[in-house]
């Protein structure tokens, strides 16, 4: 990125070595952002001596996730954190109305239509969204057709440990994103890689698949990894056509004939799971139920059960109870559902578990606190996967 | 991401609908930035009322990518660059001294230490590193066992599209990233994937097994990618130990050896190119010459021959001309140099060409304008991969 030859001829003679790309190494400054301390508080600062006001905002629960940040005299605005449980979080700067990720740390994600800056802190959960001295997975971006969209669609696979040189078949766990997400929704921001990876380490999960296909119907895959390229801009899956139009969960069986024939998959009921956050709750708990002889395992974590903005009648959709107690008198090994006390959806959730008792289909209730967010969906993961194929 | 359960109410109220994560959604302002005209202009804004001054940089030439932007009486500030070759691109604003990514653009790369925010520019070469209406290879992130290192390394394999559903064995091009970059450079600031599925799309590269392994000796994969987690800065290879000290070129049979193991390979000196940039220019110089019997395609991107810091007397290193002369004796198909006019390395490198020719060594030396830039990278791979494997 040096822009002319006299910088690099400079450099050259200053340094003498190979510095090619010397205005795009690390730390221009000499502070530390984010600093994270032993009894896990966090330091956070930007060195920007003329703004005015520069707010902390982040995924934590303290303050709401919002603190004023104060400057030195040197332009150096600080704020801490303290005594952060463990966890993955993400965080921006405001500085005077403008949303930053924090220039001295490299690491960040995308959730939807934002970039946000990232660290982890560990001794707890943070752990297994940690890569750890373990045997690593492999990940896998790639397409198949879809006859039913007449398209090329997009789908990220997790093949476990020992996967390339085993002769075993492997089960599957089929994983949805949410409203806003896409194929690499859970991979980046669900740590599903170091999760899967932690979990058979320590032998809690058994080596599974995990496969996770765009469930959007209108797109064939992530922002910017389709020919829209970066005319595509994320946004709520609301905001695209064929949002909920039954589609994806019509077709999903595509998905599932594309991994059976492409990877090593154990290819019955017993070895199959199906779970999604959110959008693809719902859309998880519909595929189950209209294809009752495909799933073992369901989970539904902060499904999207808010009827209201769905057309529940179209054939897809419809003669939901039926279906549910039909699937369930085929039997059903498990049928999890997660959700947070805060969760905006806790209400038609908890309903549903009502539906549930009432239809005496046996089912596990899992309630945490706080709402609908990727740190309660990672949990969920962590719950789930470990309860399936024993 | 919404922080707490009024606010979840709230929009539940007044939207109706489900937007769990209403404020991590696209655009808060109305603004766009980066907007591409038909003419190939480019109009940047930035909304930031109380900034003193806002400069844009980016990697185009004109002007040395550097313009200052004006500020209009409601507070944003806008610059149009006019003309800009087809090609993608990538820049940051200063906003009073504070390096930012476009908030209004979620489309970023990571070069070493710095993000920028990206666009394409069509109509050209960019349409090369474009996702087109074409049939897509796959990418795949995994680790191979490396008994030199005892430890895991991470590596990057495209395979091409219908790999996956055919019987066929294919060719390798081995591409090995520069100082600061990891396994994941190709793929990312290269543009490897869409570049390939392009090429191959309009039957101008043979299709062909791409691998990209982690070349810094001291490193197990990218920043974020290993035990080290976030702890792990990028910076320039040079200052991690073991920098070119001759164990990546040594070992990387091994990356042979995974290769031809786990894909379906053709194992033989006519179906294997070696190729890298800068730093990965020197290691595939240098593999190659060591493995005569290996490699029939070399292509040597701006590498890094700029022998004075490096310890050229180690045995990996060493006697290089008669390795090169025995190495042209066994006969190669393609001995590719690209280097840019401005490139800080310019001089070493017509000097090795001067060193080829010396020692009737032939080779084919290719020589555009800039310097030790992606841009110029992105053209060595759309020049050199079409004459692979013919």
């Amino acid at each position: 990125m040096i822009k002319n030859i006299f910088t690099q001829i400079l450099l050259l003679l200053v340094f003498g070595v190979t510095i090619a790309q010397q205005n795009i190494d690390f730390k221009n400054g000499k502070i530390i952002s984010p600093e994270i301390s032993n009894n896990n508080s966090v330091t956070f600062r930007l060195e920007s001596a003329n703004s005015k006001q520069v707010t902390l905002t982040g995924d934590w629960e303290e303050n709401g996730g919002k603190s004023e940040m104060k400057k030195d005299s040197l332009g150096t605005w600080t704020t801490t954190i303290n005594h952060l449980p463990s966890d993955i979080y993400s965080y921006n700067f405001m500085v005077d109305g403008i949303k930053i990720l924090d220039p001295t740390n490299p690491f960040q994600f995308r959730d939807v239509g934002t970039l946000f800056s990232i660290f982890i802190i560990n001794n707890g959960k943070g752990d297994y969204y940690s890569v750890n001295d373990v045997p690593h997975g492999s990940l896998i971006k790639t397409w198949y057709h879809s006859d039913y969209y007449k398209a090329d669609k997009r789908l990220t696979i997790y093949t476990p440990p020992g996967y390339a040189d085993s002769d075993k078949n492997y089960p599957v766990l089929y994983l949805l994103h949410g409203s806003g997400g896409d194929e690499n929704a859970w991979s980046e921001l669900g740590r599903l890689t170091q999760i899967m990876d932690n979990l058979i380490a320590e032998k809690k999960a058994v080596p599974m698949i995990v496969v996770m296909p765009n469930g959007n119907p209108s797109k064939q895959g992530a922002p910017g990894e389709t020919k829209e390229n970066f005319n595509y801009l994320p946004s709520s899956s609301k905001n695209f056509p064929r949002y909920k139009d039954g589609s994806f969960e019509s077709s999903f069986n595509e998905i599932i004939l594309f991994t059976d024939l492409h990877f090593k998959t154990i290819k019955n009921k017993s070895n199959r799971a199906i779970a999604g956050l959110s959008m693809g709750g719902f859309q998880a708990m519909i595929i189950a139920a209209n294809q009752p002889k495909s799933f073992n395992y369901i989970g539904l974590f902060s499904p999207g059960l808010n009827y209201e903005s769905i057309n529940m009648q179209i054939d897809t959709y419809n003669n939901l109870d039926q279906k549910l107690k039909y699937q369930s008198n085929l039997g059903i090994k498990l049928y999890w559902i997660g959700v947070g006390k805060e969760d905006f959806l806790y209400k038609p959730i908890f309903d549903y578990k009502e539906k549930l008792d009432k239809l005496k289909i046996p089912h596990n209730y899992y309630e945490n606190s706080r709402g609908h967010l990727w740190s309660n969906w990672r949990i969920y993961l962590l719950e789930f996967a470990p309860k399936l194929f024993k």
